[in-house]
């Protein structure tokens, strides 16, 4: 028998994974979720049929997220998650000894409940004492925070669905006003390839442009993403992700990764000149 | 009714395009040639079933492999392009005015021929005087080269079939001894991501590196080969890639790229953590 998890990454773009067994299969109050066991893959979850995390490459999703502003905001303390129901940014971000405090903003309770019986490798960061789970919509649980987080992480699905407000110009808004004056955001900003993720991107980008003062893009390769070539925004009111980057700094923190390194980093700010040229574009 | 290409990027992993129409499809001495045209990646061609190259998105991979090696030579005039039968490196070395002459060593006349009829958009250069085709293979061409390259190209197929000999010790050796004292030599170096590729490439770089006294890898986005992570090989004589870049030389030619940019230049040298640890095991 074969059995194939197939993901359309446009209508005329097919990506297909040969699946063991399905583990898991529920419908929430928000979405479909779904657990799967593959030989290529190891264990991936998707929220409405959509890709959301493997077993095998999601170190690079959660070290690029995590580690560029990490590396960035000399002494992050208390920093907020959006979505990240799976913990696995909170898992890259508790291995700092300075963070005193992780909340994550999970709207979907069952996304947490199947990620920690399913999915260990990456849920296993709720179990740290520092981390709290608020089950909120994230632009509901931002509207009463002023002045408090150091670091804030939206780590979202695709702007449609339970999602679709974590894109908005008020969702930016309310993440610049829950900041310290020194603080960073850093969102998954879609990708720049096909032509329906690349309008969200430059919609995206515009919003966050016009809320701070830094806004940059940076990218990763993540191969189970449509294209593969991911892109992160970087929006800070203080801190240039390269002019206030202290490689020597990070690098003595003794922090091992399988992607992020101080290379990297400098790296993925550099963009091909068809992003660029989409950017500019966006904030003209 | 529906009409999909698709191609196994491991055997537990498929990606697949929706097809308007299949062009041509021909079986040569050497393989089997097949060009397609579809909504999303306008037409593209593959050899034996694998993916060589889409109207969409074959500027990155031929800005890649050519602009890089170009914007550190500081005077290549001699040039030779192994495989490459599409046309698409040769257009971009063509944009240089220092370049007097462009060798193309093909061993497939009907690639030259199908591209030419099916796939102007690469395959314009080969009307450029200064292009000379030959139709041999790479491996015995370069047997009796010695000292007369600045730069050469390997624009190879996988390290199976027809391409196998380009991946082997002795080929790289005649490389080295077919390049000027100042010459460099790039090639396509497969993906550090999914097994197989990332063996090949392990394999690849072990071999370079034993033949020349700077080898690095480069990278870039090229969303339809496998797992969308591709590497270059930069191997040289004397020109270390970033050392001898000098971005303000490159951009004064006022050569217009969509993805390559002296950005890009930079970062793509930055690799993932756990390529490097690839590379240093395949040295040791």
């Amino acid at each position: 028998m074969e059995l194939w998890f197939s993901e359309m990454h446009t209508e005329n773009v097919r990506f297909s994974i040969k699946v063991d067994r399905q583990l898991y299969s529920g419908q929430s109050e928000f979405q479909r979720i779904d657990i799967f066991d593959s030989p290529e893959f190891g264990r991936f979850l998707t929220l409405d049929g959509f890709m959301m995390l493997t077993e095998k490459d999601e170190f690079i999703y959660h070290e690029m997220i995590a580690h560029v502003p990490m590396a960035v905001h000399p002494q992050a303390k208390n920093v907020l998650l959006v979505g990240a129901g799976d913990g696995g940014v909170a898992r890259e971000i508790a291995r700092y000894d300075t963070v005193k405090n992780i909340d994550v903003a999970e709207i979907d309770p069952e996304v947490v409940r199947v990620c920690r019986e399913y999915l260990p490798q990456t849920a296993l960061s709720f179990d740290d004492p520092r981390v709290h789970v608020y089950y909120e919509d994230g632009i509901r649980f931002i509207r009463r925070c002023a002045n408090q987080y150091d670091l804030i992480i939206i780590d979202s699905t695709d702007p449609f669905g339970p999602g679709e407000s974590l894109f908005t110009k008020e969702f930016y808004g309310s993440c610049h006003q829950a900041l310290k004056e020194d603080g960073i955001m850093v969102n998954q900003h879609e990708s720049p390839f096909y032509a329906e993720d690349a309008k969200e991107m430059r919609q995206a980008h515009k919003k966050i442009a016009a809320n701070f003062p830094i806004s940059l893009l940076y990218q990763a390769h993540i191969p189970t993403y449509p294209s593969g070539h991911w892109l992160f925004g970087f929006a800070a009111k203080k801190y240039h992700p390269l002019h206030d980057f202290h490689a020597d700094n990070w690098s003595k923190l003794g922090i091992k990764t399988k992607y992020y390194n101080p290379g990297i980093h400098r790296g993925a700010f550099a963009l091909p000149s068809y992003v660029e040229e989409m950017l500019n574009d966006a904030r003209s």
